[in-house]
């Protein structure tokens, strides 16, 4: 006589470790799910503050990282999405962080404080606020303050991605320092401020480099570039300046600049989305509530989710910096857009 | 006076919904985890054949499929691997699935049987033992077995890779068969047996083809082929016949001959892999122990794991049919591999 | 006191070696002009016989060639085209051209015979009527005639466009025939019939192979095909299986079949075209004159001439195949396509 | 009884338009062949000068071009090299071209005098010496000198290719001047210094932009930029800013700095270069011949010609500006390179 159902389906599970399509069908199977999230910078910089002052911490500005933990993803250490974290990073004055290299790749955005250095491949980078550096997978970097007052600054990073690829490796540099082999200022001359580009930097090497992008270069074209996006108010992308593509292959980078009462249209897409407010303050609807944003703000915006953003001082620019992972998106195949009409406000976010 | 750092840390975690990164980097993380694993025909074809006969499903084909869940993924509903998932299917004469459209992609090789059907694109395909059919992200498809006998066969979907990237849709089709316009055998003449094609397709157009690839074909092709590689027996790769890359962006599908006694040598890569033993019989060496497999068992060897084949037989040949997430790992620049020595064997699987 | 204009002109040729550009503007400059003209193979093949018979040239097949020179062009050796020869080639039993290697790539086109064999980097490859095959940039190739009787082909060579590049190099090889290294087949194997391939060619490895596309593959796939393109009837390009582009980068190659009664619309584009009838009889309309073709006819067209196609026969199908510069025009963005309207018809060629 | 040999070829070419390939072989065929040759600045300017002067081209700055004719290449009107012309032009104040466009693409570097204007597609490039601009196929385009002096500039076209491709259009403005519709710096901003792009402007789309390359930002570039490459000295490539490529589909353009007492190796290319002195002076060996050269001269050096370059000052740098049809040779799988030993001079050029 035959197995009844239910006894067939724990044995399956139990003897073959497998389980049977149609009970998946019919389960609610409850996922972490991405959830719209604001970290407010009020809070932020206040644990950001408190926790610079941790006797536990002292001299360990690498660790006294906050990371935004999405409050729809059940994980204990979960990131700010399925692919990326964001994380408030404070560093004390004389902190110095050792050298090494990994295969997720890091963002920097810095948002107070300027002077702080990073070196990678052998050259150093001063970052000041509003500036955006690149550390690319598996390059070898350290960085610290040696300035007189503490830097905070923005990290994103794509290791829940690489993890989930199950390709992380990890590497200390034999010294606490890695030498010094170019001049300050060596990659922005290598590809030529963008013009021009050293004979052996041929596009098809498309190991991104370690470039550091200034807030007065990215802002000041902003300001100077005239023409608006349909959702991203005055945006631009910030590139590989040796192919002209993403700035990394896990990450695009975008600063959008909102001009004075200016509005959006609205969309919405398959690419997840961080946004961090660099200037100014203003607001988003999302899928029909409204968000509203001020300076040091960071929130983000799940696959899929109606979004439109709106500038709301009539006098100054709102700078909106995002990172998104589009280009994986692009690279499977997967990235879909749609354009939608403007949303009705229902709510609003806390 | 100040918090102690664990009234810190809880203070975060509930009003900002972050965490500490020091804590982080202090705790063991239980992290789900793929494991090497085998699903022995000998079982999962005695499921199979019980899960024909349940009453529950008569005539519902298409949810008759056992799903390979990896033992060392604790989700309720996990897949053969982090990306993939493969199960073992069971269509009973007459039964037809209705059609639709998603955009996870599937592939199908078959296992058992001859003369089932697949409508994709407009197009009749006939699914023989030993064919290979990928049905492209949102590609409207329906399939049935009109034959007087079951056919089986492995389904292999990158569901878990799509949903990770939050970038599910389905769609039913109007009506529930789509309308057959193109003659049989219409892609292959498309693709003009690999030496031509239509002038209208570019391989700019890189939107893959619902390609099947005939067992006769592929398994004479390997017959022919005289050159073995270093890690996988004589192997060729089924391709996008338009663009000459992968078959699918999101999945890489392999057919690789062993030859009578024929021993590989020993590799480890990021790339996740499916094996399915199309042929024969023989072992695998997977970090250091050994995994004996003969026709119909699937396994998975997850990233970074030392493997290496061997067929047991000094008189036939062995053959595996794979499939890996390779193309991801390409596209975001985390694929490496490297070569290594002949392993010691000290243990084995079940 | 000044020189006159003609004094100065004068001069600057003299001693500058320069000239002056008003002077250029002004100047009925005299060019080489690529004409549209038809080699009818009543004569062709009449002189091909006859050369047969020179006893100047017994043995020496591969030097029996006829050039078509397009009556436009003035150079004492014109090609057919710019950046093209044709020609009609009779190689007699028992002729054997020894291993060489050049930079101009070459493609054949069998007219008459079956069983000539060439041999290009280790592997024979046979060649019968209507058979098209691959001699790449500097692949090692001989080939010869040891069939009982005399073999036609067209020769096509991209020799204008590599000698007006200053590109031309070539090698003999060490003895008379090169060894064979590869069974026959080898090729069609290696790139899987199309569906797969050897898991060390991958698309980027982008150097055409020397491919033999059979006539019964061929014209098989176009009459399974059944899609008519505007211009063209059914066409397929060869392609080369690795890339899925062009069969190499400085030819693209099409076979069109024009169904019984078909007729095309009107066009016209900056490749250049060296059109050979290869089944049939019909007509095209060049620039409003009447030209009739029939099989063995070969005829070019020159850049941004209108042109449409029809077939003669109200039973029978009528094929063209052709050869064109068009990778060279799409790789240096000059490639540009106007539709027309069906032309009047004013005149006729010869 | 059978015609001699003589006679069918002379049938053969009477009749058929055809010639046979035996004759071709043993033809002492006197091609035209691009020679090594230098026009001297003092010469040059002398008659540039001059012709400014010439009463016939009152007003027609445009027209008043030098174009250097290879002595190498027979035509009454040829180039520099087969591929490109290139031109001293002298514009007088006041003299403006009015708005038109072309296939053939255009570049200048301007040799003498500052402020002269072009527009194109809209957007208003000041010149000044040092500046590269590109005028690529088919932008609209007009120029002028509205400043109190004479302009001097060189202008190479690839118009000698465009031509032999048959791909030459023209078209005039409707107006004489087009409408300027972008703030001056738009196109710089529009790249956002090399680093950013305005999200509407992908790597994909290449259609090559209207750059000027201003001679502060890339000399300087050259000046922090430490390397030395072999063959070229500290050498940057002047790139098309959105897809990091060449400049153009038909020309590359490269910025060479000879460090004080700099000498490079030897190699040969199948890339046929124009070179310009834009700084300083010094020598190249070409195939066992010195060619001194100082600031304003150029120089051709055809295909596959020895050369290396030597820095004739102990304390200052000197710099070529260079062009060529590298990515025409590259896009058809014929460029080659080969290293060299120094050469032994025996003898020099005038």
């Amino acid at each position: 006589m035959p197995r009844s159902e239910p006894e067939f389906v724990e044995a399956l599970k139990e003897e073959a470790s497998a389980f049977p399509l149609w009970r998946f069908h019919n389960a609610k199977v409850e996922r972490p799910k991405v959830l719209p999230h604001v970290w407010r910078w009020s809070m932020m910089e206040r644990f950001a503050q408190e926790a610079g002052d941790l006797p536990e911490l002292k001299g360990q500005g690498d660790r006294r990282a906050l990371v935004m933990s999405n409050p729809g993803l059940k994980m204990p250490f979960s990131g700010a999405t399925k692919t990326l974290t964001s994380a408030i990073q404070i560093v004390w004055p004389g902190e110095i962080a050792t050298a090494h290299r990994h295969t997720p790749a890091a963002i920097r955005f810095i948002i107070q404080g300027n002077g702080a250095f990073t070196v990678q491949d052998g050259e150093r980078f001063i970052m000041d606020q509003g500036d955006f550096t690149l550390t690319p997978s598996f390059v070898w970097h350290d960085h610290g303050n040696l300035t007189e007052k503490p830097m905070i600054w923005l990290d994103v990073l794509d290791a829940p991605l690489v993890g989930y690829l199950d390709a992380s490796f990890f590497e200390d540099f034999p010294e606490d320092e890695q030498p010094i082999i170019h001049p300050e200022g060596y990659t922005n001359v290598r590809v030529g401020h963008g013009l021009m580009r050293g004979l052996a930097d041929r596009p098809a090497h498309n190991r991104p480099l370690p470039v550091t992008y200034k807030w007065d270069q990215a802002y000041g074209a902003l300001r100077d570039f005239d023409q608006s996006t349909p959702f991203d108010g005055v945006a631009m992308e910030y590139i590989n300046p040796i192919t002209g593509g993403h700035c990394m292959p896990t990450v695009a980078a975008v600063l959008s600049r909102l001009r004075p009462g200016e509005r959006t249209g609205a969309h919405r897409h398959t690419a997840t989305t961080i946004y961090h407010v660099a200037k100014g303050s203003g607001f988003s609807i999302v899928d029909g509530k409204e968000l509203a944003w001020s300076k040091g703000d960071t929130f983000t915006l799940p696959s899929w989710t109606w979004h439109e953003h709106g500038n709301g001082s009539s006098t100054d620019d709102a700078v909106l910096f995002s990172v998104s992972d589009l280009p994986l998106l692009e690279a499977v195949g997967l990235f879909r857009e749609e354009e939608g009409n403007p949303q009705q406000v229902t709510g609003s976010f806390d």
